[in-house]
């Protein structure tokens, strides 16, 4: 894999941004292997994603700042730059069911996922083997509410232990405190077995059951305050009849669930995700 | 076309319903071209439907239900025996939205949906050519909250007058008064243009494209007296992305809407339908 | 609708071609609406599409090529301009099977497709009355093995005197001749009923029957000299279950034809499309 | 689970079969869960699964065949008759590509696939310590064209020893031999990486990368002696475009691979596949 730099930018959208961008990358030799960008008429926003070989980049990655801040300043950008030799450390926390976990697990050691896993939690103790047949450090924290708080904070000290940049709950179960969501803004992924927004909350697939939908689906998204209301990441459906009782809605959710989940969290860890107006922008 | 009988048939599930059925039909010489059932377990209910070529068999149709009585209270059997030589007699009603129409129009003209299409009723003029052009009767009724119940009263007097079995919306863009809903129970097919149950109502691609869904989708349903909660015939979804607008959305939706829509009509002409505790079982 | 000029761009890929090209577009006022790229590393290819409104633009149409010519010629482009004031001139070929025709005048009609349609030519008379109900000039031209060539010189005067830039092959069943395909290069547009490169040539809907495949598709491309074989622009598939006979197949590929070939046509007049190594690459 | 028993059946389409099958069933007491049935016109062929509970039924199955003798005579069936009780027992052979194999075994040991797996072949040794950890015998068998006969010599000695009812080839990536083929009709299920019959042989997603398709597919089917010919099971696809390399077909196709293959091993240790014309009956 090439050493690279990703640029992510957001700021009003105005004449002359692509030129001043690509001039400041050509004038210090990089070689651009992507560019993406996005105009939103309606909010007025100029969000860009633009990806260059830093071998000959001639801006040393600690003053890069400096170099473009004259750029970032007369456009009112909001950025940030993301390096591949800097990779995301992500921690997965997981209840009993460890579909979407072995799923991760597996495409993380076939080299699909490009990011770091330290460090998976759960409140059961049913993948404990698996954390270790990948080398993965497993802590068990069992929950209660009168306990959230506490058991909270210890997840927090984890997070800091292993340096962990990203919180995927891979079919998780519990509801994370306002505390704990604002602590990690844009960096928890969660995965929700609906087409959002149909079906909120519990139960999921008993309610389409019920509802006699022709279709289930999975959602992945952001994790905000309020619940299953985040910026939507991916979504996919499934097609189900009559013949479909509850748990045949469970078995085929878990295919989605899995692949729903891992684009998130690939897009997520290769840094082509922008967020605005609770809305993602994948540039994929 | 083979002219058939079809029998759908919704019972308690116990045993011995398929061979009584089976003998009787074998018994007077029916030659059986599709037969497809459902049990659902937890309601304990058997769900049936048996086509077959009536060229053969030897009870007059006048005569079916005393012939088939015994079975049918023995089973205490809710059923309906449907000939192909009746075809059901549609009528479309339409706003300005003409693509669903346009669509249900060229099917019947091809072929594809062996019904009759004997009327068109709109509050606008603009489709009034069209119906025209394949020869369809076109009533023009305008409609403001005041006059509401006169025009209703206009429609059932058109219904009426045709003989229509099954009232089509498509697109129509008003809701049904209470009384509407109740004289036509499950002969009513609306489309509506979401994934129920998300974004019931007004609106649903612009709310699909505030929330920043990643699909948006189209239903088809029986209308009943609460609105966009009936029974669910038909739903399928397109893949959208950030860069399509509120516009892109509606215009990736009409070719979602058509096929959905049409799926139901069809569904229901060949009596492919059975409903239960607000589900429809499709045997297709 | 804006008045807007779009550029597609094709040559080797080098640093500086978007610095070069985003500094021209700036420095003469061009508010730019969208801008797309593509960089094939393999073939050391860059494909751009951008469209800017060219109301504030400070180069005439007249003097661009001039203007832009440094650019073009530092960097080996081959380009295009196209301006939306100048609507593409569609001709539609068609045999009896007229669902794809009927789809491509309702969307015509509706707005959604932004081109002209002067003429419609056909071998068969059926869909003479819906060309005159949409204003649209039929010629009906039967042909044989031995009158095609006379034939098709018809043909092309009617292109001639209608000025036509694109010709759609909505079903037209008939092969062209090597001179009628050399004669309009890249811009005859077939509609095939199989996933290609699965079942090229005729009656594919048969032979996905005798396969026994559980899935039909459709494939949209450009004409070239080798049946079949030209640049696919969309695809799409429909699944199909035992239950399905051939002419379920037909029908149900009807619904897909529909969509794959109107996109085509969309992508084409919106000037969304460049052709390489007999690949299209979509800027949608 | 319940412990029950499956009757497939396939025979000429003639009048009385589902009566007499019924009849027999009620007759002894059958508690029916599923039934389902399919008709051949073209072919004159009838085909039925019906599962039903052994729990009350007063036939021995020691004594089903002789009970049901006559009615198989009388209609000239070929019948088979599968009981829960007795596990199919899977083998899996698998080259270095694991996504299969991951697949398969987590489905298995959450529950999804009730089936046994007591045996792992591979040419490679890569996924030994997976084999171990899911407690199943993993063997070794490196082959090249000169050991062929001789290795598929010891493999057949290890499905006799593990008394293996099923072949899966989980991207085994080996041509078996006509020997080998016809020693386990209708007992060895492929994943072929495309959408067959595009892209039949080697290197599948090279070759469509090639051909510019927008689509790509996997394709689940039985082995017969000509390559990638045999009765498919099940297919998919997903949508590429311009900006996938032959890597991130790779990548798409596996998620494909695992969904096609895992639903063709489903059906079919749930019995629910009848062949016939080198095509495939899936009553789901």
């Amino acid at each position: 894999m090439k050493n690279t730099a990703t640029l992510l930018i957001t700021c009003p959208d105005t004449k002359g941004i692509v030129a001043a961008i690509a001039q400041f990358l050509y004038a210090h030799n990089a070689n651009i292997l992507h560019a993406d960008q996005h105009q939103d008429a309606e909010n007025n926003l100029f969000l860009m994603r633009v990806e260059w070989d830093i071998s000959d980049f001639n801006v040393p990655v600690s003053q890069f700042e400096q170099a473009f801040s004259p750029i970032a300043q007369r456009f009112e950008m909001t950025w940030q730059l993301k390096l591949t030799e800097h990779k995301t450390r992500m921690a997965i926390m997981v209840s009993q069911y460890d579909h979407c976990l072995v799923d991760l697990l597996h495409r993380h050691h076939s080299g699909e996922l490009t990011c770091e896993i330290p460090l998976i939690i759960s409140n059961h103790r049913d993948t404990e083997k698996l954390a270790h047949f990948y080398g993965i450090d497993f802590h068990y924290l069992a929950m209660t509410k009168e306990t959230k708080e506490v058991v909270e904070a210890q997840q927090f000290a984890l997070f800091d232990q292993y340096k962990v940049d990203l919180i995927v709950l891979a079919r998780y179960m519990q509801i994370l405190s306002p505390a704990f969501v604002a602590r990690y803004p844009q960096r928890i992924i969660n995965i929700h077995h609906s087409f959002l927004p149909a079906f909120i909350g519990a139960r999921p697939y008993h309610r389409a059951f019920e509802r006699g939908v022709k279709l289930i689906g999975a959602t992945s998204h952001y994790v905000t305050e309020v619940l299953d209301e985040g910026p939507i990441i991916e979504q996919d459906i499934a097609r189900i009849s009559h013949r479909d009782q509850v748990e045949d809605l469970i078995q085929k959710g878990r295919d989605l669930e899995r692949v729903v989940l891992s684009k998130a969290v690939r897009w997520h860890i290769e840094h082509r995700i922008l967020l605005y107006a609770n809305k993602t922008v994948i540039f994929d």
